[in-house]
């Protein structure tokens, strides 16, 4: 079990592009913190050292000692094995397989749980966030995927190894878009940041969208979400038509969690929907209520994260915290 | 707490059409049962003098009398207010609002729990039937709707008040045909039996189901799972078609329930699964396979329900049985 002296917790939120460690105290209020860009391409060793230091830094700057820290938890890009704590082998970090815990439980010396990003996001919006204390919180992130995540009567729901909730590739238009995954039709396809972007940039150069044109040009990299909402300010109407068609897709991909699980709270989280929050939520919203069973239908409600992107990282500590304290399985 | 002599559990199927009460021991063993028709044209009194007679009835065959009964667990067509143990307002019934938890305590002196009749079928395929004590089991079974369930680490995934697993009632088909809820191209709507005698029927008229036309003649109502799987027996290649294309989109429901959950087990249960158990297990069994994300796909079987109509007895006795003996909530 835990030392009773040990009374702080390090989130660390590993991204794709970015790294971000938190330490907290027991009150999972925010101690310090260290951001730095993840570099993958630099290669897995280079990356260990990066993660390692990032979480010294976040340390230090809390006049915090390594013994002092009771656990870390960590909120992945995956694919995870989650009993492991190993990322496998994914084009986002390029690093083949990764073993995260093992690493970071002997560098640190203290217990490391590894969790699916978003699942942790779902769980920090739930402990201090937009759905505090909910029976039953359902985490949508649309990125350039669209993640997912469920806590239920307090635990986060995982499938056998892996985390699960993969809203983004439940099928909402048959013989749809092609989709990364190799289907047809995924909520993925037709509303992550992505399609968005693809469908915005195919506006600009069709002359439809003339800020996009103005800030981006045509290619949909540089079609951020702050570049999308400028649009939408600058009265782009093709752009808002088609942020807002992802959004009521997202809206029948949310009545389908509504329809399984009857959640109290759906909450939207990611770039897109900071920098959106309205259009995101009003669309969602009204979709989910008239496509959730009419016993379901008042019975939930729809709202932005809190916790910006702190709250994987939030989570992934609160989630270690939780699990230790009560003596769980260390999953 | 429950009478240490008191080793008897009731398990009650209470059906729009049919009433079964099943007697079991602590090992949930059958030891007697007794079925009678629901008659609930006759109204909510009648209906309540025969649940408690069809109870009594099977008490007596198995020669025991009511203090020995330990609990009584109903699982009930919906829907239901599970805390108070209600069955709502429904069509299904014609009753009104229906204390049957209230009334069952009075009647046999011993806790009763109410439970939505799939959800107890889910948990019966779950504790003796085909997917005994898998981590995570989601059950469909497709009849005049399509009702779903979910058992999660050994709960009853449930709504705040209500049962969830609404699985009939996701979209599958944008703008597809109107199904009962009020919504268009609900999973209902294209793969439940209605659905299917629906176009069976139009196929007999127009001539191209000729087994059918013998049969059934073009009334639907007339059109039950034994006359299906009888003329797909005879040949008559349009009905099987029908039939392989409502379980193509129980398959993409299925998938849905895989991607957000990743169970271990997909239970396929209900008559028009059983009357046609190959060709429904096959079906959903590959578009989900298709259908569901690469790390789930091999992670997950669909198989045929086990316990045939007893499923929602043994399941409502199973789940009193656990929830007494744990001094768990009652629920």
């Amino acid at each position: 079990m835990t030392n009773e002296k040990k009374k702080y917790w390090v989130g660390f939120d590993l991204g794709a592009t970015k790294l971000l460690a938190v330490v907290f105290n027991d009150e999972l209020e925010i101690v310090a913190e260290r951001r730095r860009k993840t570099k993958a391409a630099e290669g897995l060793a280079a990356g260990f050292k990066r993660i390692r230091e990032t979480i010294e830094q976040a340390l230090d700057a809390a006049h915090i000692s390594t013994a002092d820290v009771a656990g870390i938890g960590v909120g992945s890009t995956g694919p995870l094995d989650l009993d492991k704590g190993i990322i496998l082998e994914t084009p986002n970090l390029g690093w083949g397989e990764t073993p995260l815990k093992a690493t970071l439980e002997k560098a640190f010396d203290c217990p490391v749980i590894v969790l699916n990003d978003v699942d942790a996001g779902t769980y920090g919006e739930y402990r201090r966030g937009a759905a505090m204390q909910a029976r039953c919180v359902v985490g949508i992130f649309p990125g350039t995927g669209i993640g997912g995540g469920c806590v239920y009567e307090g635990k986060i729901i995982r499938g056998r190894r892996n985390s699960c909730f993969e809203i983004g590739h439940i099928q909402v238009l048959p013989n749809g878009p092609l989709c990364g995954c190799g289907q047809r039709g995924c909520l993925e396809a037709v509303a992550s940041r992505l399609a968005i972007s693809a469908a915005v940039a195919a506006a600009a150069y069709r002359g439809a969208a003339p800020t996009i044109l103005k800030n981006a040009g045509t290619d949909l990299a540089e079609v951020r979400s702050s570049v999308l909402s400028a649009a939408i300010e600058a009265g782009d109407k093709t752009v808002e038509e088609i942020v807002r068609d992802a959004a009521r897709w997202l809206g029948i991909g949310a009545a389908a969690a509504v329809n399984l699980l009857a959640p109290d709270v759906i909450v939207l989280g990611g770039g897109l929907v900071e920098a959106m929050p309205n259009i995101f939520a009003d669309e969602v919203r009204n979709v989910a209520r008239k496509r959730a069973m009419p016993a379901f239908r008042d019975a939930f409600r729809v709202t932005v994260a809190k916790l910006g992107d702190y709250a994987t990282a939030l989570g992934a500590a609160a989630w270690v915290q939780t699990v230790l304290l009560a003596g769980h399985d260390k999953r």
